[in-house]
């Protein structure tokens, strides 16, 4: 997953570099609802890796799409949560989901 | 890559099974311009490799996005071209395209 300043020009290609993998947009799928701990997250995803879910928080982090909020608290306690821009991504899951949604059953069309 | 039939009911889950990795949203991109030829579709995405693109599209016609027409011509002809549902992935497109060419390079925020 590279950031966002590799990213090409195009902005089809900049968001599969950006929301890279199917991992990628269900975490932002997950943080959609509000803000959530790391295994919050992680228990939503069954099968997704502790180094998964790090690696993309952190590459999220890095291009401005999630922030991480740490609390002084005892036991410390940790926050994920769509910055503004990462949050518009909304628009972009509701027409995959629209989209994909739409799709006929195969099964339908065979005999 | 799983067909349809198989996918999850969420619809964002649903999406990443159907156009599954990086190169199966790029061939959607391309064909997208109109109908193409195999070649013309590998030349136009540098990287892709024969077999990657061969099942993709086959996967892509199994679940009913792409018609593949061979016309009887010499040298045969064969064509791709999006169905009416795999036209309509156009909104997911410019969805992803609008979002990423909005989020700011990261290097602006680094002094």
């Amino acid at each position: 997953m590279r950031d966002v300043d590799e990213a090409p020009e195009c902005g089809v290609a900049r968001f599969l570099v950006l929301l890279d993998g199917p991992w990628a947009t269900l975490i932002v799928r997950e943080l959609l609802h509000g803000p959530l701990r790391f295994t919050q997250i992680r228990d939503r995803l069954p099968g997704i890796s502790a180094h998964t879910l790090t690696n993309r928080l952190r590459q999220f982090e890095r291009n401005g799409l999630v922030t991480r909020t740490a609390y002084a608290e005892i036991p410390p306690r940790v926050v994920y949560e769509l910055t503004e821009v990462g949050g518009q991504l909304r628009s972009v899951l509701d027409a995959m989901n629209s989209w994909a949604l739409s799709v006929p059953p195969v099964s339908s069309s065979v005999p």
